[in-house]
């Protein structure tokens, strides 16, 4: 039962300076609350509600910052992949890919991650049930890659809204992969402001602290210094001032949850 | 913040000897473990999938049982009521009346509930949403009864599925009204066996310690010697035998969660 | 195969002789369109989201009017109970006796309702699997009452919205029961105004047409000359002058629906 | 108002020669019922629950299949793309570019699909509401194309199954788009085999009677000769020999829907 870890950084790649900024900032919180964390941002968001909201640096500005971030902070960086093609040249400047939720099924992108040897984080789809995420896996290690890491970033429950089934977690850790609890992307609404998607960022803490209490590998909260006015997801991202605070209630919260299941084990 | 209440027992009140060896061995858990004890058992099982199922004993052989486990133990008692006409008669023996699930919104059943002046537990409807408690608030907080607890069963999720969204607790929390989390309905899968409701006693401890980590008054937990031959509900309580590492497990993780919160506030 | 009973009326029962004056523009409409006619009103709002909504006329105020309907106009009259009790005195005043959504699974009001020897119409739960309705019919069946009806208004799904599942009407009709749609109550928006439901009537012209199209016995439409400022379910009836052009559409749909399946049987 | 197009054939390319049958076969259906034939064929299921389940005879042995179904049977042929740079030399082969509803969020491939120039039809992503779509269309269009059409194929409805909302035809159609329902990827019951999709063939027929009695463009509905041993979604696929017969009475009912809306314009 090792410690929580947490995938943490703002949604956006915004530029070098914000991204070497934030992850110094992370890497400090990590080191006074005690926790692994894992430095993670996106070069590109492929999947926006309105094709004009701002997608990101790009790919080839992105990934000498990725390797600066590891380099000069001693940060792992996980980022997410939207084809193929992407996964060999990121798998060069990172420690994690990422399979977006929406993409959880797409064999080639899954087959072209798994070549890189790489961990993959693999979050489960909206549209899935957590023991749907065993095949998943199977694609992955069938292809020779057994670094898999499973998200649960919540399931479609009527229009516009998600909803977090707490019996997910233990489900998909049947499979042996470490499971991971994203509470930012759980509190969305999508496609909830018409033309972008909504949040509820009050409930991160709540969705958070179950997830501890239920007993996670990681968690996965996107942060940032000024959320309302960040170019995407803002809505649920928490602000980097509380960030803090949060996660040495939470990794107070896991030290107990863990103690707990290492006695009864 | 008090610490958690457990409103535990047998679903149904099989007899005058197996409810008060039942009642001291929970008295005696409750003493050990150090949280607040309500009995809680039905007369009747008014709702049964199927007609030919076990119901209870009936209201006029329960009453001499409530007001005996009250008197000999010193244990609060909590019971549910079906219709009007039973509230008054069920109020002189029990300290909380129980409205059940898919009953809280006929307001000639709450007006009733609520003029006996006794505290009312209303569970929220699977077909309803947490902020749609408030009107049943205002219900019984309007014939001047503001002894009013709250508790979540969980939510229709598809069909023959529930599901626990934890936004709910605080939603429901501001209302101003205790909020109780139930473990054993919330794994129903209603109707999942055609006959009768199947469930998955596996995810009690999942869910409620989710509950706690949130933060809630109360658990309601049933519970009984052996499950798998009760006559109600089986498949979703927890065997007696656990129930005391169960709720060591829960009343540890409440206590570190509700000084988590007092610190915050 | 038998041409569509339409169920109509106002939601509430208001006076007598808004009640007459309905029935009798309903029968017209009948006449002129070719369906079978159920007059549907109800004494009671049972359960409103608030205590402080209208209600209705009450039961003893009722019955007359019911029976003036049934005898003055020639039209059977359909009306829901609420408990066990009012199951004979109403029976005595319509011709079928309808079980609310919320109280599908409350043994006691449905043999009791049995007991009347009358006609039943059980609304399906909005938290309930089409499949789950099959014990309902058992209860009745078992309690000697095999004039049962069964009647979809649509299933829970997310929050404050209901969805129509076209499969549970075949599903429903396996049990020999005829099967009914209800095209108000499925558009409803339960609490969907905070202390009201909502409701979308221009969805009801499209619910009911899929209805016929897969095949239904009857149709529940409720109908009001001004929706807007009736006392209740106003967001989701029909005008009643738009109910003559609704029903001659919806009868040429079933027409052609039962020639095709009379073909094929 | 135009009369009803059906976009069919079987899920999978399986050969030429399966191919080319099929496809006669259709065309000679279609002209004996009356309507407008699109022929529907996938050359990789990109999506499959198992890594080892059978994907197809891929683009570069497909593409010369699709011109000469197109040539020597003068019918329109539709596939569905994956990748952004399949999306050039596919439009070279078809007539309509579908994208899948996993990916119809998926900007860069939109943007590639709509530079084609070709019609797209884009499936409703099971996780987004049906006003969410005006989203997909703007891209498209933000992109200069205006040939969109939107296929509805199901919302997730809790876990392994989905729900036909027959309200979003209707709200899609406000976007201008022509709208198309799919009677076979409704009725999937998605990974409900375990390691691959389930489906319920006996509902087609009901969904597909909904659909036209609504008022929709067109059909999508896959068709096989001998389903059973189908490479893919055989469970939910008709037969070839039921299709003429469930299209004589599609095509009859899509007839008067559409008369009954001209009539009421």
């Amino acid at each position: 039962h090792l410690p929580v870890t947490v995938i943490a950084g703002p949604c956006q790649l915004e530029s070098r300076a914000h991204a070497l900024e934030t992850a110094q900032a992370l890497k400090e919180i990590a080191a006074r609350v005690g926790f692994g964390l894992v430095y993670k941002t996106s070069f590109d968001k492929a999947n926006r509600t309105s094709a004009s909201a701002a997608r990101g640096l790009g790919l080839e500005a992105a990934l000498p910052i990725f390797a600066e971030i590891r380099e000069s902070l001693g940060i792992p960086v996980l980022t997410d992949v939207h084809s193929a093609d992407q996964c060999a040249p990121v798998a060069e400047a990172v420690d994690i890919l990422q399979i977006p939720a929406f993409l959880c099924r797409q064999t080639d992108l899954l087959l072209a991650a798994a070549a890189t040897g790489r961990a993959i984080n693999v979050k489960k789809g909206q549209f899935l049930a957590p023991w749907d995420m065993v095949n998943v896996v199977a694609k992955l290690n069938g292809a020779d890659n057994d670094r898999v890491l499973l998200t649960d970033r919540g399931t479609s429950f009527g229009y516009n809204t998600l909803v977090s089934d707490f019996r997910g977690l233990p489900i998909m850790a049947k499979t042996g992969a470490p499971v991971i609890f994203d509470a930012t992307h759980s509190v969305q609404q999508p496609g909830g402001q018409g033309t972008s998607s909504g949040g509820q960022r009050e409930f991160v803490p709540v969705l958070a602290r179950a997830a501890v209490a239920v007993g996670v590998a990681g968690l996965f909260i996107e942060t940032h210094q000024d959320p309302d006015n960040a170019p995407s997801d803002g809505p649920n991202m928490v602000p980097l001032a509380q960030f803090e605070a949060l996660l040495r209630d939470l990794v107070a919260l896991d030290r107990l949850s863990k103690a707990q299941a290492a006695a009864a084990a």
